[in-house]
């Protein structure tokens, strides 16, 4: 329900309320937010605006990386609250991995008053350059009287291309002014629908022996999972998973499905043969980074790249035309339960990874960020408890803390558990203060191993050498001297943590912090690469 | 000495050694970081350049903010390395600072290997646009032999303009290449000279009655304040600060000298009345926000502004050619020492600020980010052990921490105390980690009156009424449920941390911290806010 205001004509209300109250009618009624003088109206609208909820976080990374999780759970934008354009940068790595993900995002940024824009005051800025690497559409409201239109134009925006960040520039006296009125939602832009001639072309090539599907982006659900298990059923198709997938349901009862790897070599070798390679809401591939002496287009010579649906594309339909066509009567081939608790014993990757797939809850949403520990992760849960996995799509790390919240916030009947390796955890801790604070049930599992252990393996592999374990060099790369104790972190943030060193130590501490509610942090401590 | 090896035409070196080579032969030799994949070759460089450290931190905008400060502190620039769009990203709210201090600052930012940029990777986003709006100097590094010479003319461009960040974006190809050769020095930019029409201009203000002195950016030295304290001491001129230095050298026996006040009420208060504003390295000064009804020119009607020197000039030289023209023969008068112990209880902003005073080591550097506390803190510490003051020159949040950490650094033998905000204190809380790792002699006092204050106050200036204090939009504001525990999370990251509740608690703390070697940590608890 909108808010009862006082019409518009007879004075209005404030510009703040105005936006606020037609994002709700819009369907946008979570904010997460961290701002500042320029914002405090749209924080007063809170007040009259009931139907918004305002959750507060402590680092614009949060909030950021929190709304890109949101959205990804509830296939709507969220907002996200920023102070001018320093706020924006604290955010930006995250609503890269939002732009990186296709999700629909409203970010709105607070902006010195109009007129007080000539006096470049120390916070002025250049928001809209800031705001246009990351976002699709990006607008400055310039009028009380236009703000409104402005938002619901900006909601509707998100959902073009896919999926994407709106960016709405808000100056002060555009919040602060009277003469706003609500505006209606606008229609959001629909996928595009399957186009006949790809799914035929898909046939095609999935009726030759050695294809292999590559789902990615929307192609991710329940619904356009169990249409590519029955295609691969049907034709002997091998199913691959894009690397990064921002929403995948997976696990036991699901269609079996590899991720294809992360180094390029070894993406090489599972594409090595394939006849066809059909993109369904996947980006053909290409090597995270570029090596010396390493191909970036990771798609062998001789396979044929046949796409089916692009990520701006409806694919779980044409996924489904596709089995109408080649599978009408075939049924997918579920992995099966298999996630057996791991024997006692010092903790390594693979007896975390196996922990963590024993206890996982049935229809939790699993946030990965294990980096080194993906490669184990991900078989480990392809036979556990059916749940829904998100990634870190654009590689811009600090996001699993952020994502685990805002994950929480949308499902807060699904329990959340993130695998999170230490470096990258610390970029943005800040977002388990929320967690404590808006009491979701998030279990954060930290692989300390006090190193940036993906940078030990990546220097090797761009050929500058073994000087990772150098005095000089190598301290680059360690979490040593002193080695950050996450338990007395996670407490300083309000949230009861354990340590753990072996596999008994991490399967009770996953039971406490499963079995009470509210956030929990268990520090797993396993061995640094040699 | 720069390093031996082999002679450019033999093969030359790798770029990122003829880039770190080049840089130290420039006197750019402390690099703050955060590498990642594609700065792998630069940290290896560490290794074979050994005259360059290397200072690892947890979060970008840690690096950024350490080296503005360490500039700030030696007059030198200091690199940072970033690794792509996102990793600038965290970085652009310290960068943001930087600029507008005006701090020589050398930004290598790693991208993708040059043929691997049209691949589209994750981590592929405009790092130029991204640059663009903290720099005044941008390149791309196209061709191992050009890297050095590069490097060169951005460590000269950090010079320019008064000083300024200069941004050097090196593909991971150019970097490993070999073909690099060293490239010697560029002249840097001076300063300015004094116009003798402006000094004569000024000369002319400041022997009328009423005439007001504003000193900002380079006239904040000890020698640019004797020249100052002198002309007051002659002519009856009253000195005043901008609000927001990058580095004042102030204290007992130095000449005394307001603080403009923060808000445009108050500001507008000192200067009521002044027959001229002659603005010494200083911008004519602006509201820090636009308010509703508030002017954002604070300079009264009727006073005249005299640009003295700007922010590129050499203000130093132009205030003592003023001296030497209104006060050949006078002497500045300095304030006095006067810090005392406060009284035993309960700590407030008024007691927190004197205990600081009365236990202040001579010749400390003190990092304020202590926002509400800063009107109290500025007058106590006038009459302290002298001491040079680094302030949040461009409002963006979370300097405090880092700036500590870089200014350590730069003087280690000077001891660095931070006063600090402890809203402010959770952006970049990870500089403590490096502050442990290189045993810096850092105490910080975390200000915790469990609120973002400053926006409580800010909400009622703006007009948006007494919500602070409803439930919704005020618990935007607070940072209470839960309570961050700032001893917990400084010994999360190695800190020894101890709370301060009263008075006694706080000059045992301080003195506890200051008598041994390496960071610590006091979280003073103060009332918040009514």
């Amino acid at each position: 329900m909108l808010p009862v205001r006082s019409a518009p004509g007879a004075g209005g209300v404030r510009g703040a309320e105005a936006l606020v109250g037609s994002l709700v009618g819009a369907g946008v009624d979570v904010c997460f937010m961290n701002p500042g003088t320029s914002e405090m109206h749209f924080v007063q609208a809170l007040d009259t605006v009931p139907e918004m909820r305002g959750v507060l976080a402590l680092f614009e990374g949060v909030a950021t990386g929190a709304a890109d999780a949101h959205a990804r759970i509830t296939g709507r934008p969220a907002a996200v609250l920023l102070h001018l354009g320093p706020g924006l940068g604290n955010g930006i790595a995250n609503l890269h991995n939002a732009r990186r993900a296709g999700t629909p995002l409203l970010l709105v940024v607070g902006a010195h008053a109009t007129d007080h824009v000539r006096h470049d005051a120390p916070l002025q800025s250049d928001i809209t350059a800031l705001a246009q690497t990351v976002s699709g559409w990006v607008h400055t409201s310039g009028d009380v009287r236009d703000v409104a239109d402005d938002a619901v134009r900006a909601v509707a925006a998100t959902s073009e291309h896919g999926g994407q960040v709106a960016t709405l520039v808000l100056p002060a006296d555009v919040s602060w002014s009277e003469g706003g009125a609500l505006a209606p939602a606008l229609p959001a832009t629909s996928p595009f629908p399957p186009a006949p001639e790809r799914v035929a072309a898909a046939a095609k090539a999935v009726r030759a022996p050695g294809a292999v599907i590559l789902l990615g982006g929307p192609a991710l659900t329940v619904e356009a999972m169990d249409a590519a298990g029955r295609v691969a059923a049907a034709t002997g198709a091998r199913l691959l998973v894009e690397t990064f997938p921002r929403r995948w349901d997976t696990g036991a009862g699901r269609p079996r499905a590899d991720k294809l790897a992360y180094f390029a070599e070894q993406a090489l070798e599972q594409l090595d043969g394939a006849s066809s390679l059909v993109l369904a809401g996947a980006r053909s591939p290409v090597s995270f980074f570029g090596y010396p002496g390493v191909p970036g287009d990771l798609v062998p010579e001789g396979t044929a790249v046949v796409g089916l649906a692009d990520t701006a594309s409806d694919a779980a339909a044409a996924l489904a035309a596709l089995a109408a066509e080649v599978a009408p009567d075939a049924e997918a081939e579920p992995a099966p339960r298999d996630a057996p608790e791991p024997p006692p014993g010092p903790l390594d990757v693979r007896s975390l990874c196996a922990a963590i797939a024993a206890t996982l809850p049935e229809d939790a949403i699993v946030v990965d960020e294990s980096l080194t520990a993906a490669a184990v992760l991900a078989p480990a849960l392809q036979t556990a408890a059916p749940h829904t996995q998100l990634a870190l799509t654009g590689g811009a790390i600090g996001q699993g803390p952020p994502a685990a919240l805002g994950a929480a916030v949308a499902a807060p009947d699904r329990p959340v558990v993130a695998v999170q390796a230490e470096g990258s955890a610390l970029y943005t801790l800040q977002a388990l203060w929320t967690q404590a604070r808006e009491h979701l049930d998030v279990t954060t599992v930290i692989i300390n191993n006090s190193a940036y252990a993906i940078l030990r393996v990546e220097m090797a592999r761009t050929g500058a050498g073994d000087a990772a374990h150098s005095d000089r060099a190598g301290r680059m790369l360690t979490l040593t001297d002193p080695t950050p104790d996450f338990v007395s972190l996670a407490t300083g943030y309000g949230v009861p943590a354990r340590r753990a060193e072996t596999t008994e130590d991490l399967l009770a501490a996953l039971r406490w912090a499963q079995s009470e509610p509210g956030p929990h942090l268990i520090e797993a401590i396993v061995p640094a690469l040699g």
